[in-house]
């Protein structure tokens, strides 16, 4: 079975069993109501009671009172939805309301598919802001770049929950989960890695950044973009059109490649201790030739969806020692679903106002421990969707976290947030 | 037990029972999510097999293949929340949640509570139709009057999904269905009766529009607005002012009152047959002195919450014959919830466009149908909420409706609707 051909029966498949049950979330109440007395504490005369209460004591007290402690909207304006480009809201919502989906049977949190009709940056800012009371979180998805950056950028700034954008930070967690033991894995330091960041969108801005608050020393890292532009660099040719029309280009232009090298791929990849590709589906994006340039024991990471920019086998044949993929079917699949699911449980059970940086490198390193404490192997760098184990401690590191930062609503002791998340999870049974 | 003392009771309770719940919904996956398999078919690589085909066959296909279908956002500006006024969006969310609860619970809806920080009418419509590509239906709440008005009527008009305004649709839609069997019960007829509409707001405005629609004689009905306004005639000396601070009062002051007669409640009440308080807070608001005033065997609806504007045993004796309240604790209630998750359960099961005129004449008719075949008397004019059978026929009866009308996106054959619709009520088990 080719990859190719492999996922378009998947497709087929989901057109089937998406038709037939119309729907893969539904509400369901979670308070008795079984007669009139019921309905007057749930509904009128009673509802009353909180409302007032919120009023008294302020917004926050909705945390307390309803289900938004535990909720978060999947908001999309469908400008950059899979490999399909900019599709619309009604074709994204299939893709978000799946998103929500996996919200709930990884993280147990309640999610809510939202798909704006609303491409202006600054509206679609807007349009989150008005949101915002009704929610405890934004997952923010598949939101085209550069405007994405922007986006996530204000939004952070500017409410007062936890905001997201699971294309940017999410697939960057896991990657550097993965990173993190990767280099473990063939006895480097990642802090002074010489790491390629092939192609440049909301995934590997998000990487750069990420190895950036771990600590990575930015001068070794290298971004190489598409042809005609190739490594970018503070010398390079273009630099002055980049601040005007990629501004993220420019950035990263400045702050790494410390030796000032210009080129294509091949330079780029030469004594190269790992690539990172996130960029557009291969086969045959990246070529066999260029991981033979690479340093002793190369780590190859290949993002692409839903075919990778390099065949696994062949970059393994080309000599990489470590793979990895966003595909189920390989070994070390970088999985977003590793990740948003124990973020928000972790900031949503403790009020968190804020996901800092600080969440971001706890999470990642509660994942890359709980699999080394499994054993690092070159087919085992990163916790599969089985191990729910690797969830739950995640989401704790991202909750203790939060309370040590100070941006936690609520405080637990250590022993009562393990037992609140294990149970917001799903993983044990709930009073209710 | 008064009756404020026994509603600031619930709303004691209700706080206690909110803050141990922390929500009345919550999100349950509806496909079954066993391994990785199933997360192919939900989400990537599959999901995009979805996607591409409402891309192919257009927006109108996401409500095959996702829970558009059967979702609902309750969405509230918080401008106009029970009786407690403009109490902003996160104290308003404890009563949009509940709603959410009912429409679960009565209709089989999935609906989502959304509150937005946006009081503005303009931004709050463009608010309105960015979201509309996540749900099947928009269900208004608690959005202050005269505004409400407007929002309504160009979200109906612009929406390609049923729209509705509960404050105002849904109260009259039950109070036409009671009022048509009070009507019955007392021997008089409705269409020529003589009726007072007491307090125009939201409620009483759709009730006269509601009062129109089913053939009623306007000319004989008389709304008597606050202390100073009176009567609205088109001979009143304030009319030119109406016109451009309050355009419903204008509009009002010119379809009733053929007599042009002017003054206060007395003169109003006067031999009239029926009385629609929708005004403010009892006791006292009403006097029963303007009871002994009206026709023989008087109806009186007296509708404000959570106190009546007349106790309903004053106004008894005093001589009313039929008594109707907003209160559960009294014969004879207005409840809303006899409306809408009815009426969205028969306008989702056949993807309506729109809630026409015509869905609500049948929706109040098959309401009063059911409760005649029951057999009238004073203190029974309406199903009460047990009877999930009437709520049942009311949604059979919307949907009928709907594809007679041609705004129907399914049309079924009499017997497969009947079965649908009590499925999508819960009211039979579903394949899934």
């Amino acid at each position: 079975m080719s990859l190719s051909s492999g996922s378009r029966n998947w497709q087929k498949e989901s057109i089937r069993l998406h038709r037939s049950f119309k729907g893969k979330i539904t509400i369901k109440p979670k308070v008795p109501v079984n007669g009139k007395d019921d309905l007057s504490i749930w509904y009128t005369p009673g509802v009353a009671g909180p409302s007032r209460q919120i009023i008294e004591e302020g917004p926050d007290k909705s945390f307390e009172l309803t289900w938004r402690w535990n909720t978060v909207a999947v908001v999309s304006d469908g400008t950059r939805v899979l490999g399909l480009g900019d599709i619309g809201p009604e074709a994204a919502l299939p893709v978000m309301e799946g998103k929500a989906l996996l919200f709930k049977v990884f993280g147990g949190v309640d999610a809510i598919p939202i798909v704006a009709r609303e491409k202006d940056p600054d509206k679609l800012i807007e349009f989150v802001k008005k949101i915002e009371p009704s929610f405890g979180g934004i997952n923010l998805e598949d939101i085209s770049s550069p405007k994405c950056f922007y986006v996530l950028r204000r939004l952070r700034e500017e409410l007062n929950i936890p905001v997201w954008h699971d294309d940017q930070q999410g697939t960057a967690l896991i990657v550097l989960a993965a990173l993190i033991n990767a280099f473990k894995a063939v006895g480097k330091e990642l802090r002074k890695g010489r790491i390629v960041l092939y192609g440049f969108g909301a995934a590997n801005y998000a990487i750069l950044n990420f190895l950036k608050m771990y600590g990575v020393d930015l001068g070794n890292v290298l971004v190489v973009e598409r042809p005609g532009i190739g490594i970018l660099s503070r010398t390079h040719p273009e630099l002055e059109s980049f601040k005007q029309k990629m501004p993220h280009w420019y950035e990263a232009s400045l702050i790494t490649n410390r030796e000032g090298l210009l080129g294509g791929p091949e330079k780029a990849f030469t004594g190269a201790d790992a690539v990172i590709a996130a960029s557009k589906p291969g086969p045959g994006t990246i070529k066999k030739e260029w991981i033979k340039l690479m340093s002793d024991n190369p780590i190859v990471f290949s993002l692409a969806n839903p075919v990778p920019e390099i065949n696994p086998f062949e970059a393994k044949s080309a000599g990489a020692k470590i793979v990895a993929t966003g595909r189920s079917d390989y070994p070390n699949q970088v999985n977003n679903s590793l990740g948003f699911p124990a973020m928000f449980r972790g900031a949503l059970t403790v009020g968190a106002r804020k996901i800092t940086d600080g969440m971001c490198m706890a999470a990642a390193e509660a994942l890359a421990r709980y699999a080394e404490r499994k054993g690092l192997s070159e087919e085992y760098i990163i916790p599969t969707m089985d191990e729910r184990e690797a969830l739950f401690e995640e989401a704790v590191a991202v909750a203790e976290k939060a309370i040590s930062e100070g941006v936690a609503r609520i405080s637990f002791s250590r022993d009562e947030l393990r037992e609140r998340i294990r149970e917001h999870m799903g993983l044990i049974a709930s009073d209710h």
